[in-house]
């Protein structure tokens, strides 16, 4: 295990007596959601992979290590922490070397994931292309990750303030698989279509294992992206998701808004013209995700 | 060798043996030509490459196993399996999964090649950056496959419905070798010359063997383009295969066809316009590839 | 080592003595600068990394070798040779096969130096993302280069030719950290404030090396940018090379200037209009970076 490594006692537990486990990131804690949902939704994220039969590995960069698993008090700590750092790929040894606090974002959670040897990690939605990313390049680095990292990624597809169909040629000409559950099209976060066709359906987490394992067997580098819709009780109505989009892009024309700005503006808006009730849903596909990727991490184990 | 790789007893023998090989793609049997040329042509193309003194093999996935080299039989399986899948990177482990028979592409026969570590493959043409391809990010598969796996691909260049620039560009930012045999200009695969400089022009296979063992004793990933232009006599003019690819632009842009529909809507419309004559073309140029491959390989024997 | 890397007398005893070495490109040399001025700057770069303690290697391939580490009179061979070949990635392997003299680029620079087990390599300024290269896909091999092989690229930036905000979307997405020195922002070669941020500050060698160390520890492949501005007392002021690199832009659109040839004509057009002043720049800031890069190979020698 690499020297920056330390798994808490109850992942070390589980990997040496061969139960599987399912890596979670932490920026959806330290950044994604408000106090004290953040670390209601973390601890019952966990909970649902160990009903599933599966070991939650959340990981954080604490004190100059990586840590997968986290306590009660450390998932505590980051729920408090909007200052903590958000870690991409390239941040992360910075993190490390100057033992500053550090949430991972998928592309961290990937690396360190594999790093522990994990090959399941669940979160909410993947990054992508962002609208426009074909002349500003704005593409997030999760994208390179799947195409090198060997890890499935258990998600509810990518916000529609992203690009998805541009985020999904990105992702086959790199080479990097979109199984979908229970639909043929790939999910949009809120709502679970986004009228976009993902590459293979696979509903039962045994098919999905196999296609992981063949891939992986064969030598083929980078991951695979494990789209599952939001249930439908919990979505969002896609006209109404599009319509407060729409006009969150045209606020940020109107005022001028541009480049780096954009984002952070745009999730700002859609947060604040949705109300409450997009918090509501995405709490409930990060659930989602957790019961499909301890199912998945069962099966890869079951298969080995 | 990996657990998925089969060789046909010709292929075994011949590894053992210490005789070249070259590695041939199935897309083209299966979904690039009509029945019966694509059977013919297949099995004049391995006739080629054993005039050559090398021995062929056509690589396919049958019942879950990467198949590298194919009985008569199983040839004239593929050419009457228009309904094989098409595999690409991110489909190979799909069809080894399910035991769904498949036709691999470039990318795909790349890395079955790599696996049974076989150097070189001759293909008709290339994948690339398709027109428009800056906004749609439409960019073929096989690129990155050129960027990551150590095979060399004898093509007759790329299609003109793609946009030929902008690809030689792309392989250069990933570092790709295009070599040309027999002028300096980069083939367009109907027709000789894309008016476009390929990298190094190099006519005989003992020079190209130099470039390439160079480049892998560096240990540089990623392959090597050889752009092998269809002879003069059976090529097409250029001026009527622009002509050709314009008009059948014009004609998707009037019936208002966008997206991922304009590229087969193009080929089809190309393969009508021009008459059976493409064909023809497309039969002679994979032969010239063929002949090409099998030198390459011999040299590459030969240097080893 | 690899069978083509040949060290010089000099870089050889200092790996045996397990003192800091420093990789240095030759492009400069024969492309970058006019004679003699090439020659003197080339010797006075190796005596400022000298003088600080580490030892100079400057890189080229000669007869079918990569030379690691030059006598003087290969040194001046190469300031005499203009030419001689640009070698990035692709073409590498032809100068090796072929026994061609060739000036190496940051790309083949980096490879040569991993190969050689050298960490760190000063340079000018490295390549990115052209001007319009969302539409041109031209884009600069060294990203890719920056993307895969782990080596630290001391720089002052990149040219202000060059789209720098694309720049360094392209590294984000990629990975590829950019530590600046001395500043936040990242510099603009010719003048030392691009005004777009870095991704870290760091202003002493401990600091860098520590991050760099972290980096390679986890495995994560590709290097790192470090971005050390043109000392202010030889910079341009930037309003001044922006309005030359705005002149030599109006000149090529009135001219008709298109695709590759507007790159070398705008290089052309910046160096006459700055007169003898951007030469004496280009000079003293790969004198500084020099000095940043002997430091840093030195700390990392001593974190070893
Ligand atoms: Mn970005
Ligand atoms: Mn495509
Ligand atoms: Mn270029």
């Amino acid at each position: 295990m690499n020297e920056f490594v330390q798994l808490s006692p109850e992942v070390a537990a589980a990997r040496a007596d061969g139960r599987p486990i399912v890596a979670l990131e932490s920026t959806i804690i330290a950044h994604g959601m408000p106090w004290p949902q953040n670390l209601e939704t973390a601890r019952e994220v966990e909970d649902v992979i160990r009903a599933e039969g599966a070991v939650p590995a959340t990981i954080a960069v604490i004190g100059g290590r990586i840590r997968v698993g986290l306590t009660n008090e450390e998932l505590q700590q980051l729920a408090q922490s909007p200052d903590a750092m958000k870690l991409s790929r390239r941040d992360l040894p910075f993190a490390l070397a100057t033992g500053r606090l550090g949430a991972t974002t998928v592309a961290a959670t990937m690396i360190c994931a594999h790093l522990a040897d994990i090959a399941v990690f669940v979160t909410g939605g993947i990054g992508g292309v962002h609208r426009g990313g074909a002349e500003s390049f704005d593409i997030s680095a999760d994208l390179q990750e799947l195409a090198r990292t060997p890890v499935a990624v258990v998600c509810a597809g990518a916000k529609s303030i992203l690009d998805l169909g541009l985020t999904l040629e990105y992702l086959e000409t790199h080479g990097v698989p979109v199984l979908s559950v229970g639909q043929d099209n790939f999910a949009a976060f809120f709502t679970p279509d986004s009228g976009l066709k993902a590459d293979f359906r696979m509903d039962d987490a045994d098919t999905q294992a196999r296609f992981i394992r063949a891939k992986w067997a064969l030598g083929l580098s980078g991951g695979v992206v494990v789209s599952n819709p939001v249930p439908a009780a919990q979505a969002m109505p896609r006209e109404e998701i599009d319509a407060i989009t729409a006009q969150a892009l045209a606020e940020a024309d109107h005022q001028g808004i541009q480049g780096k700005a954009i984002t952070p503006f745009l999730l700002a808006r859609i947060k604040a013209l949705t109300g409450g009730r997009s918090l509501a849903t995405n709490i409930a596909l990060v659930k989602n995700n957790a019961r499909v990727g301890a199912q998945l991490a069962r099966a890869l184990q079951k298969q080995a």
